[in-house]
């Protein structure tokens, strides 16, 4: 109760501390998250994800600084990568200039201590955005490094989503892109000044047009020409546009920030802001729904029958589907 | 049942059938994993992990042909990595010679069609595994891109892991690995013809003694001097081997072969096979017992009652936590 009431005030340090006890899922930490929610729903969440080396930490230090000087906006960042300098002292550091946002009271910065966490990574780094969302910040910031599973749990968590990609880093790691892709509303050629610029952003423009087939390519005099086939009926489309940017000379970003505010637009306008909104909070509802059924019921499973039935289970004489059943039934009976 | 008992009696077409209804949680998928698991436990499930551009598909290529070749023994693959060329015409595929092991009748492969399966990756990999060692396969090699959570989940299942890492993939790459260094059992520097073999093997070396602080540096005449400090008394201990290899020329693959082995060895003998196996079957429990638990209570609720209540947490006039009680508690009135 005071905790929340401290946060709504502006007390960063409460804000801190709230944090970790979510991130610990502490039963402090979920009522402060209850009281605190009517007061969410404002910020829009910007996930960036991208492999190791495509400078998505500059990227997002950038962004916030545009955030900050020219939108006024205050900005939260949540870094859920392991090698981002955001968690503390990586490798890449010196390359980031984190002094720019240091101890600017309208930024919070906070790094996802442990990928291990109870729960899922993408359910507590909900939670973690929600306290931001209800603390005042505008524009919160998700960095992930976009490789595994977990990571596309996390951006879709996210109101938008950019894809990070660099030149030069290897047909391997553009492979791994396909999956990704799928969930990219807006794709960022960083290191844009690197040799290979053209490469990858011809490489992330056929995976696209594969993952959303709405260009046609037609004949005309003998010339392959590509055109916009229509969007279907009474419905708006959204096309990733793949821009350009260099990060550490501050090139781009004010056109990125732009298609970031465009999509937020198009998302408001058709309704898909509030099916996002929707969808993530049900899924954290059927996560905590499925939690506290797990436990309920396990509280009335004696111990020594569950390590009957795993021995058996090792003994091979009983499928664990076998066992689960039978601690269902022997519950219910 | 009949196709539980054509794969105990070798029949290919019938093992493929059932690994694809295993993957889409079909109920006869569900029915013939249940008879089969009797016929379980034989196999050695091996892990091998890593980033993109480590050559990690040719080394399972080889260690299968090895494993084939001089051990006689029967290989299946599982590929979970979506850039692997085991899934499928991607963009290593000319770098590993498939049909040195297409056609063998000792050999299966099997890859993961989606990443998104339901009721999560490891677990689905996990009954394939169950299925191919029902099956008779002896080794069975599970190939994961080892970057997110869903992979280290999925090394976690095996008895042992191997953590492939490859010279001059940068630094970015290198700090991504501090969370999978934890599952690694056996470490590869792979493409060890490269230059700057001697700096990864040297950062290898040095990550494992922070996560293994087994190794005590002394002073003596003035100069430090590494010494290992003697085991714990009355348990093995496993420090986890760097060794390298030329997958592409077959270099340093006996040697794998030989420490996997060994590990092994070490795993029956201390007891931490029959541990590892207890965890995979524990989990697998858990997670049927919780989807059942989940699919029982919900077939309980009312849909309108559910919609009413989402709406409200819309509305942010109800939390995600206290929708969820409302569920919870209504069911138990």
């Amino acid at each position: 109760m005071d905790l929340a009431a401290s946060i709504l005030s502006g007390n960063r340090l409460a804000l801190a501390r709230l944090l970790t006890q979510v991130e610990n899922h502490t039963p402090e930490g979920r009522q402060a998250l209850d009281l605190l929610f009517p007061h969410t729903g404002h910020a829009h969440l910007v996930g960036v994800t991208g492999a190791p080396g495509t400078g998505k930490s500059s990227l997002v230090n950038q962004l916030a600084l545009f955030y900050r000087r020219q939108a006024g906006k205050r900005v939260g960042i949540i870094a859920v990568d392991p090698t981002s300098p955001f968690t503390g002292g990586a490798v890449l550091g010196d390359r980031v200039r984190m002094r720019d946002l240091a101890g600017d009271p309208q930024v919070f910065i906070r790094s996802m201590a442990s990928r291990g966490s109870l729960g899922g990574l993408a359910h507590t780094t909900s939670a973690l955005a929600q306290v931001l969302d209800a603390a005042g910040f505008e524009i919160i910031l998700v960095e992930t490094v976009g490789a595994g599973q977990a990571e596309v749990d996390i951006a879709r968590l996210a109101h938008t989503t950019l894809v990070v990609e660099a030149p030069g880093l290897g047909d391997d790691i553009q492979a791994i892109k396909a999956g990704i892709l799928e969930i990219a509303d807006v794709l960022v050629v960083n290191k844009a000044d690197h040799p290979g610029v053209e490469n990858a952003e011809r490489a992330l423009r056929g995976m696209l047009e594969l993952a959303h087939p709405v260009r046609r390519v037609f004949r005309r005099h003998g010339q392959a020409v590509t055109v916009e086939a229509p969007p279907p009926a009474g419905e708006p489309v959204w096309l990733p546009p793949i821009l350009r940017t260099v990060a550490t000379e501050d090139k781009g970003i004010v056109e990125l920030a732009a298609a970031i505010d465009r999509h937020a637009g198009f998302l408001r306008q058709g309704g898909d802001w509030a099916r996002r909104e929707r969808a993530r909070l049900e899924s954290e509802t059927e996560m905590l729904l499925q939690e506290a059924l797990n436990s309920r019921f396990r509280a009335g499973i004696p111990q020594g029958k569950y390590e009957m039935l795993m021995a058996r289970v090792m003994e091979r004489r009983l499928s664990p589907w076998e066992a689960a059943r039978v601690l269902l039934d022997g519950r219910q009976a």
